[in-house]
């Protein structure tokens, strides 16, 4: 078999073969297939797509390049969460203990923030003394004990995916379909998730820009776990604006207490419930989402949802104790307040353009090595749809190094378009697919 | 300037501009552009395509990354011609003294044969003491006394070309036609041509195997000429058989010297009288194809271009006694007769089949580094359309080393297809292309 055959035959359109695939990606994995070939077999792909089961086995030769959790030592069925990344996305600090609190064991391996997005693992570090370097032990215990643990992913597993994401992040081949679902779907395999809850975010602060884009890759998701025989469904959710209020470390721990607490961003309230609801479905603790969205909302009322999250933070090193005194976690110097200088409605926020101003204020990382400042960070307080008068606060700024405030407050309104009609408010929820297929909301 | 930025508007259908291509190749010849970059780049080309002026640009940067030959010092305009690499394709021995005995200056730079196809360079070597290994200094002073000189490339002339043809080799990324056009070009430009004549061969044993590609690589490549300001015309040529009878570097040599005197292959003398014409045009010593044409074959008549070879072999160091006595060319031991088992017409020739014979025999190489056998080879008797007898000679080997002269025989007579009923003789022209736009033959 030669590896320029293959890049031939992907550059024809043609459907590779299994072997084919594992000899390219095991032959990439340990060297002997050069960048150079992988790069241009990528854009061949970009150009010709793959058919969900070429993506299976994409998925399949990329999960055995490296080592497999095996999470059989947790009983029950083990349900994973993934998002693809937005602004201002607290689920997993809401789900986590939230669903736990349901009966379902959470093992969850998460990552950082990179750009304008933020990372569970980062909001995580913002609680004093949580600690996400479990060994595998340690992580099995924990689950077993209060059903719930979330740790960094360890580089050994996937490791394929890693050199091929670095190599496709300087040719021009990250956004190619099949390429980024293989990519998502091999890390959560390999970490031994039985089934998966994906929430593919769509708009301007996601990675997937247009809603069409992100039902394909619900569609190639949901097919590479149908192949696999990983029961998994994905959410198409709204990204045009941030999730919630809160964009930040600290201030997102804030926000997802708040919220198992039942005072939390609506918006957010309602995203944690659908996705827990499908995770406690596909774990066979409920048989309809209706059931299960009903307990969930019981789990916070009654105030077990907020006692697991205790847990789960003690469990990991953290102080509970951030739970009843925000003061407890790293906070700001000083608030610096936004007010809106119209009055009308706010008709867009630009939610990239946040994510970026927040990763400025410290609260991300331009690259991988840069540190994380966990106290700053930005509050909205109007989100599209909303009526403002002028002077009204709109956002506020938590910082802890100026440069100069007025830019800084500028920059902030600028990221929100106001106009003078009435403004619908946006779908939370696009979709959902499941391997049955296509249901809009 | 980043590289994935040229990548990624290269893969979105863009054109770019002429400093982004500089960029490119620049850097990709000096190292600092890593060849999965510009892998990628290739395979987006492949799909994207490039428009005629940014296919110009690229052929200049890839001259401008090495040495350009100065030929100024040789009095007239300097035509050179070149062939897109065929079976049996012996035009440039018989084109190189014919042209120059007509007064044009034939200063031309030539390679080395591959696979199925044969190179200017083994066939020259076959005449004892003839040496390509010319300094500048040599070759132009040959130019101006005998008007004739044939030398290898030195690899000093466009080097990017050699190392980007190198990564497509492996890439899959031969087959996009502005990547072979801006290959052939930037080599013909840079070693000093004042203008072009392409023999764009089409068929099965060529590199394009439809016309439509052939028209495409030949108006691509007269686009490259005419934005560069270097006059080229392009014919389109037949290659579904061999040229002319001879396939072999000592068959080719002589069959060269008969056409020189008037004895020739009927197909080999049209097509050089076809582009020996246009390349009398072009440097201007006359005005219309028809008049240089009836001039060309008085230079035949009459014993000029015979005498014009003699010069240019001794010239360059050879025995011009091969001209009158082939035995003083390297022969092979035996001859082999391939007879035809029915009775019929000749209705196909696999011309990459009997190349790679020829190849095998031990005319050509498998690659580069393979030794060549001069004397041996393959001499067809019949042609498409040719009407033959049962028992009648089709072809005859000529080998020094004999496995097993029975296979050998099948094997040859396997590449003619007979039909009981007439077949129409091929075309040998289908088209020239001009500035001024196609012309079909």
């Amino acid at each position: 078999m030669r590896t320029v055959d293959i890049i031939l035959k992907k550059r024809m359109g043609k459907e590779l073969r299994e072997n084919e695939i594992e000899f390219l990606i095991q032959g990439y994995n340990n060297g002997e297939i050069p960048d150079y070939q992988m790069s241009a077999f990528a854009m061949a792909v970009y150009f010709k797509g793959m058919t969900s089961q070429e993506t299976a086995y994409l998925t399949n030769s990329i999960i055995s390049s490296g080592d497999t959790i095996d999470l059989s030592m947790i009983e029950g069925i083990k349900i994973d969460k993934h998002s693809t990344g937005g602004v201002g996305d607290t689920t997993t600090l809401v789900l986590a203990p939230l669903v736990a609190a349901a009966g379902a064991p959470v093992a969850k391996m998460s990552g950082r923030g990179l750009g304008h997005t933020g990372g569970t693992l980062d909001k995580l570090e913002a609680i004093p003394g949580f600690k996400i370097d479990l060994n595998k032990e340690e992580f099995i215990d924990i689950v077993n004990t209060t059903k719930a643990a979330v740790m960094g992913q360890t580089a050994k597993l996937a490791p394929a995916d890693g050199k091929l994401y670095s190599l496709r992040d300087v040719t021009a081949t990250v956004d190619s379909i099949p390429l980024i679902a293989s990519s998502i779907m091999s890390k959560k395999l390999a970490a031994g998730a039985d089934g998966i809850v994906l929430d593919v975010k769509t708009g301007d602060g996601a990675f997937m820009k247009t809603k069409e884009d992100s039902f394909r890759l619900a569609q190639e998701m949901v097919g590479i776990g149908t192949h696999l025989n990983k029961e998994t469904v994905a959410f198409i959710t709204d990204m045009d604006q941030p999730l919630g209020e809160a964009i930040g470390n600290s201030l997102e721990v804030i926000e997802a207490i708040e919220t198992l607490k039942g005072r939390g961003p609506k918006d957010l309230l309602e995203l944690c419930l659908e996705l827990g609801a499908q995770m406690l479905v596909i774990a066979k603790i409920y048989e309809s989402a209706g059931e299960a969205k009903v307990r969930l909302q019981e789990l916070i009322d009654d105030g077990s949802a907020i006692e697991k999250l205790k847990q789960f933070i003690a469990a990991q090193g953290g102080n509970p104790e951030v739970v009843n005194d925000y003061h407890l976690l790293p906070t700001a110097k000083e608030k610096l307040v936004v007010c809106s200088d119209v009055c009308g409605y706010v008709s867009k926020i630009e939610s990239e353009g946040l994510g970026t101003l927040a990763m400025i204020l410290g609260a991300g990382r331009a690259k991988k090595s840069d540190p994380i400042d966990h106290g700053v960070g930005i509050v909205i307080h109007k989100k599209v749809g909303d009526e403002v008068t002028q002077g009204e606060k709109v956002a506020t700024l938590y910082v802890n190094t100026i440069v100069n405030e007025e830019d800084l407050i500028n920059e902030c309104l600028n990221k929100f378009t106001f106009s003078g009609e009435k403004t619908k408010k946006p779908k939370l929820i696009y979709g959902l697919v499941t391997k049955e297929g296509i249901k809009k909301y």
